[in-house]
């Protein structure tokens, strides 16, 4: 524990350095106004998340190093692991505005700050430039480096598809609650949280060190069902969860979101049942969420996510497992073990 | 000029295969609503432009190669023509938000259509993640892939600088109108618009023909100045122009805008007509927007852009002519005479 907390502090001693290359990049002719501003975008959305996307890399990494990291390595995996903090920073932001959130990480939404409005939109896209910046200031010229720019832009492709898919649903569902099913749910989460928050961390530190990832599809599947393992938690808390300790409030009834538990209640619900989630999902009023949430409780949702948080566990586990690299072992258990039991 | 038809209509055609393709792309996992949803986002946003900048590359190809293009070279042109139109329908799409623009093209912005809304951010990101799936698919492999891939994104970042300095600028004038100056406007344009709308059109041909850009940093400052032209007559054209002809209603006045017109009329205007600016640039109140344009036709606004107009194209002739190269010579006059008096 204690070396993950260095391995933190270093990581997170390497946003500073960035963050000032990054305002005074000398192909871009600044104004001091625009230079702070860079700035305040950046110390607002960048560093104050969990981290875990970026540690994972260097985590990774050293894994399939099988050996500490040389200082050298060690900043490479870290300028690597900013640059999906970076990316992750811009799709929150602009998720933010789409679903109307108030709260993240704890304080208002950037869009929702006083100057700011829509103009979120702009900083995002200059938070993904930002990401591609970084790549090619350090990347550039590396054997891998095309492979680096290729998944990175592929995995934010299928996010967006993911997102879509997303708020069509989420659309559809307005009109007709039962097509939220398990399927479309899957889809939904594999495309719009597994392969940017899993599996893109890991193939960075894959490329890294060299490797192809053609070589690594089985471990992609594992990563996968652990983001939609991930995903099932994050819905669970948005409803379940302290939000306290969550760093936001949840809205995932007043949004109609497809989440994992109306997905659960729409199955377990008598006909009786499905009626007042028709009535009350997506309103924003307290008096419709209060009903959702008695409903869920009526049908032990909660229950059945311990079930299903229990099964996701042990299934993980025999993949891990079954897994023939000890490297690979070591650092899908440390991904897992990172999220098992959750509470934020 | 029947030439040039035809090139147009064979660019089209190739639109709907791009279309097909990505509506198809075995990669992501369709469902039935998703890929009519694409579809209709495509068609709505991509080719109903005047398409100046797929053409561009095309011309500018045929130009460097100094000869008819072979059907393979017409093809790879015209798809690298397209992404340019795939990234511009992207910055339009998101620009109409932040911008609160009514219309565009004639019709009302996607972004106010029903059922769309802030859902139009995801759809622009996604016509971004097509534009790059589509330039993997053609040219991933070719030597100059990877210079098209960074001129692509440092482009995309120089136009968010853009933008964001548009946007803060625009803040920033609201409290005190004189920050509208010569150079301020010069600069947001230079970020905002030449360099992807000029610039990027002509470095994606010298690509594509195997050149490399360095050699061609004159003509990047001819490019620059062309793109300040343009965008000098865009910001007339808001105010004065035929909105049936442009297929958009201006908004820049009622909008803030740190636009050409506003900021010539700062710099001719006395205490007392700027006090008149003062109180009514930026509100959308008809009376105020009738006195900005009022003061406009008392300061000779039109007059002194016909005079701007006259002087930028003898000083762009001037500059193409002393271009060494017949084809740069060719393709600058090209872009220019396109441009030169428009009225769309």
């Amino acid at each position: 524990m204690a070396q993950l907390e260095e391995t933190r502090s270093r990581f997170l001693a390497l946003y500073d350095i960035l963050k000032h290359e990054l305002m005074h990049d000398a192909d871009i002719k600044f104004t001091e106004e625009m230079r702070l501003r860079v700035e305040e975008i950046l110390d607002y959305n960048v560093p104050r998340g969990k981290l875990n996307r970026g540690l994972a890399v260097i985590e990774t990494y050293k894994a399939l190093k099988g050996d500490e990291l040389s200082e050298e390595e060690f900043f490479l995996a870290s300028v690597l692991g900013w640059c999906l903090e970076w990316i992750q920073a811009c799709l929150l932001v602009l998720d933010d505005i789409m679903d109307n959130s108030q709260t993240r990480r704890g304080r208002i939404c950037w869009y929702r700050q006083p100057k700011v409005g829509l103009k979120a939109i702009n900083h995002g896209i200059l938070l993904k430039g930002h990401a591609h910046r970084i790549l090619k200031k350090y990347f550039r010229g590396k054997p891998y480096y095309p492979d680096l720019i290729e998944i990175t832009e592929e995995v934010g492709y299928q996010t967006s598809m993911g997102q879509m898919l997303d708020l069509t649903i989420t659309h559809e569902g307005k009109e007709e609650l039962s097509k939220y099913t398990s399927d479309v749910y899957r889809r939904i989460v594999i495309y719009k949280t597994s392969y940017y928050s899993f599996y893109l961390p890991v193939a960075g530190a894959i490329l890294l060190s060299g490797e192809k990832l053609e070589n690594y599809e089985a471990i992609k599947e594992i990563l996968i069902e652990m983001g939609v393992y991930f995903q099932v938690q994050d819905d669970y808390l948005d409803c379940f969860g302290d939000p306290e300790v969550a760093g936001k409030v949840g809205t995932d009834i007043e949004d109609y979101k497809c989440s994992w538990l109306i997905v659960q209640a729409l199955e377990l619900a008598d006909d009786y049942k499905k009626q007042i989630l028709c009535e009350n999902y997506g309103r924003s009023d307290p008096t419709s969420v209060t009903k959702v949430k008695k409903l869920y409780q009526e049908l032990d949702i909660s229950g059945k996510f311990s079930k299903y948080e229990a099964e996701s566990y042990e299934k993980l586990l025999a993949a891990i497992e079954a897994q023939s690299s000890a490297a690979m072992q070591e650092i899908l258990m440390a991904l897992l073990m990172k999220i098992y039991l959750r509470n934020k």
